[in-house]
């Protein structure tokens, strides 16, 4: 079973890069593959250009970065995003990687009926969102509309027929205690250490 | 009156260009100023690498174009945003104008009490967001949570105090007849050609 992770953030010294490293051992101890796409250490490129919009109309990728993430999202049997929340939403560089590698023809197919669409990744059994935020749970969710649930989850991935997809939102990061981070990544290894879906 | 533009589409020919072609024509005809930040032109890198992060956490931002950009923003009297949600949300390269341009000690200062934050951007009297979707305005507030709106106006720009903030948002842009357009045109020149605040 293979756990295509894809990783956003500029530094490795913080809470998301020890999620990263701790989801990462769960899996391996559990007898799983990772396949690791760190987007900041490839130096993905997140803009659409306009040779890739025209590559998404006429369902052909053209950004070969791209291309290469679509292949290995279709070799996995499991994928999990890490990321902060910045100003309430992903980083630029993570909605680039959905803006970039979510073409179709590539990850998805619309209906015949000219409304919805199809995932093209049937492969993927779950898919989990791992963030980090200041802000506190109740106010994300009250004031701020749990944007990246909203966007992300709702409309992306359940919009595509994701099977499983589930969130773990880790808040007030910046305040929280060894004691409690340490309780995150117990819940996090229970996620990752049994058999994926 | 000086009116700055952040614009983030990669192709010309779209409604996106319309609008903005009419933004400033309107601005213009009452005779104000218009100053254009074309984010794909200025080939804007939006990722936040680890020197930008200690530039963050440091107060005192290191690229040179998002600089560019924060003086630019002290030197307006309104702000226009004009972008396609894409998944949802705005793409990446615009997401990066936030994660880069919105700096404490340049955008904005930590409140006393060290919750809260208030803007350094005291000179916009306005700001308005104006983007295109496929998805059907009924759709976009019920399942998605006008994510948008919750994370860019509410969770960043009224956040931080910033005043007059509107979201002038057209929707199923794909099937829109060119009478509907040219109404969606008439209403962005009866909002601009009009003094700003």
């Amino acid at each position: 079973m293979k756990t295509l992770i894809v990783y956003a953030h500029p530094y490795d010294g913080g809470f998301c890069h020890a999620m990263l490293k701790s989801t990462i051992a769960s899996i391996e101890k559990a007898g799983g593959e990772v396949d690791l796409i760190d987007l900041n250490k490839d130096k993905f490129n997140p803009v659409m250009d306009e040779k890739d919009l025209v590559g998404f109309i006429k369902h052909e990728m053209v950004d070969p970065q791209s291309i290469d993430y679509v292949n290995r999202l279709k070799a996995a049997d499991q994928l999990v995003l890490i990321f902060p929340i910045w100003w309430e939403l992903m980083p630029a560089i993570m909605k680039g990687f959905i803006d970039k590698v979510f073409f179709p023809g590539s990850a998805y197919e619309y209906k015949k009926s000219g409304r919805g669409m199809y995932s093209l990744f049937d492969n993927l059994k779950a898919t989990t969102v791992i963030s980090t935020m200041n802000t506190p749970k109740l106010i994300y969710k009250c004031i701020y509309g749990n944007a990246v649930q909203k966007a992300l989850m709702k409309g992306t991935f359940k919009k595509l027929g994701f099977k499983k997809v589930k969130w773990f939102n880790v808040s007030m990061i910046k305040w929280s205690t060894e004691k409690k981070r340490n309780k995150w990544l117990a819940q996090l290894d229970k996620r990752f250490s049994k058999k994926i879906g």
